[in-house]
């Protein structure tokens, strides 16, 4: 009989991993887990919280998709899993035996600062992000200061950045701009770190988009409250501060969700829930349960006074997304080839008429290539992109040859490789 | 009987005053009064001390031009204004009634440091620039140390910069550079800031453009005292400096003239004797009197270790202009509207051969627009609108109609905006 | 009977002036004195060390060079110069005679870190670069970390930068870039100083280069140690580092030869046994005797927290030679004109596939001109000089017309310069 692998989470990773599975063995029986009926574009968040998107543009109901593509689609989340039974609980109560699991599930996001859930929002799910478009539409009518942030702990840097940029765009279109003092507070401990230590000289290129913005900056503190007309923040030495805030869009730092909770303490990673995973994004104690996306945990690149983490971007969540994809195919055929993501990452910035672009490969130093560009033809690049993305997703074709030819060609992206020694925390194998 | 408009000045912003008025209303009764016989353009003061312009090249005699125009002039200093009488003395002992008053003098100068006035010489007059000019043609002969600077509170830095540039283009040219070591030494916090917090990323270009000009910069400190042989200068900490310099320039600041501060202080600001103004540019006690240009009182974009003050340029200067000369035809015509200048900024510091373009708009944060360019077209489109506003002055025609859509084009630039509220510092409406 | 110079040195400072004095002077007698019996071209020993030149490509032998040029060679090292008697001794024990003495043996190479010529490693000759070849050979099957370095007074930091970019570049082709952590640890106060206070915005230029490539900077500290698997630094507070290293290579400071020691303290500067000389580059004592190139006592351009050197670079070298042969047979002929060397210094870092361009003209600051850029053309521009180099050697023809006027056609490059007044440290003049 077919083995049966099942996937937490219908975003790019659980859909990603179907997809390659799917590719690579026709027979095995896929189930995808998600409570969300649909498929959103997470990178065009900030785009659908700035009126820029619509919903409909940047999403797909999965009911239909996936068991055109022979993938089954329970739409309910994720309770529990039980690693030693080899079982996962819905919400809905359905119990779920798996061959393989793989746990994708993306973050559960933590509102760390007080108030910052209540009075700030994220542009980190589609509902956060068009709430904010309804706060915008009221600011527009009756602007002032405007702070965008990060708490500590945060992850994921290049969307705050974005929006800053983008609003700027928006405000300025709309001839509010001189009448909107905006200000960017962050736990990096500079500009342009991004979690990632930097990306070439990434530092400059954001302290100069931001000049050429009048946008503020304020690095290395932590946001500790958020209130309906200001944001407090703290410094190295307990100082607080305090910017007046009529808006404020503050990013929350991720965490493993409940249902990697569950699985205990062998599955999830005590510190912070997310699925331990080796360097080919196995759990080392579980070998059938793998972990793909935002959910794995993967060491900071460096530390930082205030702590930061290290991003996941979709480039490396597709390879994840592969690497297990092989994996798993080649346990099954006791083929003893193990795969580790090249975790390289693009990053585009778009700014509304330009862009900032960003490459590093790997993105865990020492890193052999690193490339920073800004200009017109990233906006571009990366509309193109969503849409290239969002006709994967519906086409069931995550990973087309011609993908990894150009890649590989531009960048010399290698996407993944093969790993003699799984051992180990995710990184350079 | 019309209406008698009074204007003191007879620089950029009297002239555009006046010019503009003329084109508003052919019944008003306008009179320019300045003891200066002449209009130069002050933005080409510093190439005036290279002797890269003549002094013809850049002025224009007054005495007949104006009344070609259908304005009156008094070529005399004002002595006092008696602003409940609504009368101006001149220095001649002329007595002047007027129904209202545009007070656009200029600044007087101040040399606060010790020696400053004797040893030093400034590009802040036509007079000064030709001093320095035979300065110059000495120094060449046994060249030595220069410093260039700016003592604390100035706030019209740009031909600081620019005569550094353009001086290092000129002792090259005479194969002199190498023996000629050159010091900009400011109390600017940073080299770019410009008394503006700098205009985007100006910082790094500034401190580039020295870097490659071998020219050493020192910031954020007070210029104390000018000897025949150095220069002087003072740090936060009260420790005292020398730097040799056998020819220096150094900028003074501007306060308001003696004319203004006769009319006390409901007119002139006790702090600096400058022309309280609204944002409308009219003086909130005596509604009949308006300010433009440097004499007005604006406050400094930011508060820096050491007193600095926001520059007016040319295009903040015109636009005062614009603002006023509707502000009073509107007040005669009892039209309520009134406008306040957008206070848009356009920087150029020419370096000989190329220039630096900085825009700011508008000039207090937070701003909508910031551009900062660099290149050779720069340099001409200086030389071009030198030609341009000399032309201007002399057809009479202050803001020609595609002027206004060129710079609406180009730059966003507004001009003049209906401001529902003139109270309030001069800033946004 | 014609007059004899004897030049201690076979590389580009003694061929440069054997060559101008056969040019000028066609009956003098000329005798090259040198224990290598090839010309190495020094600025390709870094690429000698990474394979990517043989040591045939780079050099020429000279004993059958010279004599067909009309110079004596006589390959031995010199051992000592008895300046009062007009004699120098080669270790084989000949004894030659000169009225004039052009000292041109480059440097001795000082190891002042523990352990730094037996574990690390240099690019400063033929033979140590030819050793680092070897080393990285076997490195290459087996990476791991590196360090690039300069102890406390190097001058020479420029093949170190070199070295660096080439070495990723390297690393990157064969795939191996990502296991290598590289650190770049230097005596510079920063990065980009290059012992010259920097070249124009060089220390920006370098930071983005080293950011761009993943290589991380140690500036103002003191390298004190160097282990099998580690470099061990200090920083101004005497506070002690580690860093592991595979594979190091740092470079030496420079002193005077033995055989200029051996001359006394009115030839050999007491500190450092450079040869002193005048800006004519003439001993003040013993007025027969002249230094060319690295063995040349030059003041540093700036004093540093830790001590560094300014370079000499190859131009400067050639000009050194071009004044010291004028200079000497105005001398013969009572022709009372003296000349300096200008002094200006090109300095190309190449990186595999594009390379840094800088020069400076005069180093020792006041500098007329400054250029940095970065680019692909500069790399070409490096290897087609090479070539042209090594013909210049091999046709005996040092300083080519069109030569002459390329530079300064193109960089306002002026050679040598007749000097009114030779006394004096040297520099401008």
């Amino acid at each position: 009989m077919s083995k049966h692998v099942v996937i937490l989470g219908g975003g790019i990773g659980g859909l990603a991993t179907a997809y390659n599975l799917r590719k690579l063995d026709s027979s095995l029986r896929i189930t995808v887990v998600s409570g969300r009926p649909y498929f959103g574009f997470t990178p065009s968040y900030p785009h659908l919280a700035l009126g820029w998107r619509k919903f409909e543009d940047i999403s797909i109901p999965l009911a239909n998709l996936l068991p055109k593509h022979g993938i089954d689609f329970v739409n309910e989340d994720g309770e529990s899993i039980d690693p030693d039974a080899n079982k996962v609980k819905t919400k809905g109560g359905k119990v779920i035996e798996y061959d393989y699991l793989v746990i994708a599930t993306g973050p559960k996001l933590v509102f760390g600062a007080e108030g910052q859930e209540q009075y700030s929002t994220s542009v980190c799910t589609a509902e956060h992000a068009m709430e904010l478009n309804k706060r915008l539409e009221e600011f527009y009518r009756n602007p002032g200061p405007v702070v965008i942030g990060a708490i500590p702990g945060v992850s994921c840097f290049g969307p705050a950045y974005e929006f800053a940029f983008m609003l700027h765009y928006e405000l300025k279109r709309r001839g509010l701009r001189h009448r909107v003092p905006i200000t960017y507070i962050t736990s990096e401990p500079y500009v342009g770190h991004l979690g990632l230590g930097g990306v070439g000289y990434s530092r400059r290129i954001m302290e100069d988009l931001f000049a050429e913005r009048s946008i503020k900056y304020i690095a290395n503190v932590k946001i500790t409250k958020v209130e309906p007309d200001k944001v407090i923040y703290e410094d190295l030495e307990g100082k607080t501060y305090e910017v007046p805030a009529k808006l404020s869009m503050i990013m929350p730092r991720f965490m493993g969700t409940d249902v990697v909770a569950s699985a205990g303490d062998k599955v999830a990673n005590p510190a912070n829930k997310m699925v331990i995973v080796n360097r080919c994004f196995q759990n080392p104690t579980y070998k059938n349960i793998f972990g793909v996306g935002v959910v794995t945990a993967i060491p900071p690149v460096e530390q930082t006074p205030i702590p930061t983490g290290a991003p996941k971007t979709g480039m490396m969540i597709e390879q994840m997304a592969m690497a297990v994809a092989h994996n798993i195919v080649n346990d099954i055929r006791n083929n003893p080839d193990r795969y580790a993501p090249e975790l390289a990452a693009i990053c585009i910035a778009d700014m509304g008429k330009d862009a900032a672009f960003f490459y590093a490969a790997p993105v865990l130093p020492p890193r052999a290539t690193v490339i920073q560009k800004k200009g017109v033809i990233w906006h571009y690049a990366k509309s193109a992109f969503e849409k290239y993305f969002l006709w994967k997703i519906k086409a069931g074709n995550i990973a087309p040859v011609f993908e990894e030819k150009a890649l590989h060609l531009v960048f010399g992206t290698q996407g993944i490789r093969l790993c003699a020694d799984c051992s180990g925390a995710p990184g350079t194998c």
